[in-house]
């Protein structure tokens, strides 16, 4: 019975390989080599043992072995990060290799800028933590806002991610946001500038777009989008400010919609749950949604007054 | 050229180390020690194998031989459970540790009646099982619920964190659903009640809130919030009810969102899609949106009635 | 104290073992085996490598030998899947067994029919890739699309599925289409119709129901359900046309919902983000949301006019 599929296969093995010479997505027609996706995670996971020691490993850290544990952690860190920034660099650049004495300075530079930049985006991460517990009711604790919040885990990620963003460096930022999306529902662009002391609740489906700005003090609950109002543009929109503006202190509930990059939440204004927002909003501003009409059937609707219905935050 | 990060390296330890002492989330300062995530995990596994034997392990179990296999499992999962409940409650004691004889025996007292509901648990989730082949046209046998359904992996999860939770066990029920949360889309507080007969659709986005009371035969489709008004109250919220209350035998579809601690549907009655509801509803009602005025923009909108807009369920 | 616990366990392996006796859910009551889901797992990860090489693991491949490479993906592929299907034809058939010749011979048609479209699927998700690069601002190569975006994982899982779901394999396709829900939070059923050049973007929330028709060149945003009016005829509805079909050049903003069988987009058209649609709409136009009026509530408010929260696309 084997004889049937080894009949086929010769066919099929060619079909396959004709689908690589007309297409220009198989790599190994030239010497590229992408950055590797597990060794990105593994990135990851290695910042996170950094920033939260006792957390997410067995490995205790007390100030007498806290020199060792760090030093160790990004040693290793600085040897994966490196290679990595020198295939997404070299696959970017027409002339030099990875193994190139100019692509390896280039991403020696990145890597020393982005491990000084460290100390601090655990300083914001640790307000984030802060953040998440003062802001949900049902926090117990700040450690369990560490362990489970997929919030705190998205903008965890997001910060290491925009700080290589910044430095352009291709493939990685999105990669590890992209990898916090699939893990969390929250989609954050690397591109995105985030304020400190952020916190997003439940977080499933909230997307923030690649050029959104967001003051301090802001918080979003699940299924916030901040996006543009178009994108039939496709490329001929990259670069250009498409996403909106959100002022410091604003809290924007579940499923609120804001699109457009000269849209612009004021500081200090609340966005109630659904709102569908494409003009800029003062600050200071409580909008609501008045819900449409709800078209009730039963023996009893005449006790029930249009008002109920008025969601007032 | 590594020479450029060794120099950096000492300073970007020490700053990293003083974030440590400057912070109450390195746990390393005291003795205290976590609850350890990925055995959390095993313990869901272990009980998903011990509900549901043949689905997800290549054992086979039949009546000769499943006296033994539950017994294993069972004695299995109490070593597990016992020294992470144990974990647990040291946490929050400030004086016994997680091998003291006070914590253990509160720990065994737990995992003994959390071992008793065990059997109650699964005969609920057979009951959920059957909940999402009935209510579910795509649905092709109750073994592909039981395989493949988000929604009951979800609820699955919950029934068991729902019980620790009852207990006062800190820590290990969120982690739980949080677990599920990344796996499903669906963010059930372990602390909601919730009846027997439980479905949801499809799943992603829905977030069913620490408070929440749900009756029997309730149905849920993706994106549902069940939610609080405002959590500007913050910790000082905590314990409060702010999550509504859903009768027997409430549907609810897609992406409707009802909040607040004392907005009651009652039982038999109908929410539309995208509905918004922070009021009660009364019993047997049939509620849905008046959709907003559609803008149309083409040559033949004269061919179309306003009327075509209104969702009847 | 482990007297405590191994005093209950009988009566609870007791009453575990009574509620095996009396579900249908314990298949060790029969010979039945069911297919393994981290063989389809495995399943997936193979097609990806062959159709994809270089992208997601450490070989290489290039014209020299890209003949060895996929012949062996593909042998190894048929042994895999070969055994699945023939678990999941004789789960459903009462008299054959897995290894029986009857069913090995119907599995083998299946493969072979399989593999021969691999090839046409590979081309067909190539266009999947340019889509996604063509119409997101954001997408900075289609290498990145390939590696990181949601979409196109889906998209992906759901041409393999849809191939077995045509050829009436059971369990396998809605494995498959699951675990990429799981993975992305976009859940399209194996069942679905989809044309050429598709594009999800962000995707997260996005539900495409079983009878589904897509057309080509169709773009969907997050959170878009194409889904049933409604479904409390439950299994009578198998197989009944209950979900839209949607025509070439659609373009569906987020949050969108869009239900019933008879519901035809035409070709064309722009849903605008947040509508809500339950009856045709005809070809070439631009339906948009007139936002439900806003409460604004601060010192300001004479300065915005009602118009400013019109939604133009």
């Amino acid at each position: 019975m084997n004889n049937q599929f080894y009949g086929i296969l010769p066919d099929i093995v060619d079909d396959i390989i004709a689908n690589y010479n007309e297409s220009d997505l198989l790599l190994g027609k030239t010497e590229k080599k992408l950055p590797v996706r597990s060794t990105i995670i593994d990135i990851l996971n290695d910042l996170r043992r950094l920033l939260f020691p006792d957390y997410f490993n067995a490995d205790r850290v007390d100030m007498n072995n806290a020199v060792y544990y760090t030093g160790q952690i990004l040693s290793n860190l600085h040897k994966k990060l490196l290679h990595q920034v020198a295939l997404a660099l070299a696959y970017n650049d027409q002339i030099h290799s990875a193994d190139s004495p100019e692509i390896l300075q280039k991403s020696e530079d990145i890597c020393c800028n982005f491990f000084k930049t460290i100390p601090l985006i655990q300083q914001k991460i640790f307000l984030d933590v802060q953040a998440g517990y003062d802001g949900d009711p049902a926090a117990k604790s700040k450690e369990q806002v560490v362990i489970s919040y997929p919030g705190l885990y998205a903008i965890f990620v997001y910060r290491i991610a925009h700080e290589l963003y910044k430095m352009h460096v291709p493939f990685i930022p999105r990669t590890m946001t992209e990898y916090a999306h699939s893990k969390t529902g929250i989609d954050i662009n690397a591109g995105a500038t985030i304020g400190q002391y952020f916190f997003m609740d439940h977080g499933t489906g909230i997307v923030i777009g690649e050029t959104t700005v967001i003051g301090d003090y802001v918080k979003l609950y699940q299924g916030v989008t901040l996006g543009a109002l178009s994108t039939r543009g496709g490329q001929r929109l990259a670069g250009v400010k498409r996403h909106p503006t959100i002022g410091d202190r604003v809290t924007i509930y579940s499923n609120a919609t804001i699109l457009g990059g000269e849209t612009v939440i004021g500081k200090d204004s609340v966005i109630g749950g659904g709102a569908f927002i494409t003009s800029s909003i003062p600050e200071k501003t409580r909008v609501s949604v008045t819900p449409p009409e709800l078209s009730i059937k039963n023996d009893v609707k005449a006790t029930l007054s249009a008002t109920n219905y008025i969601y007032e935050i």
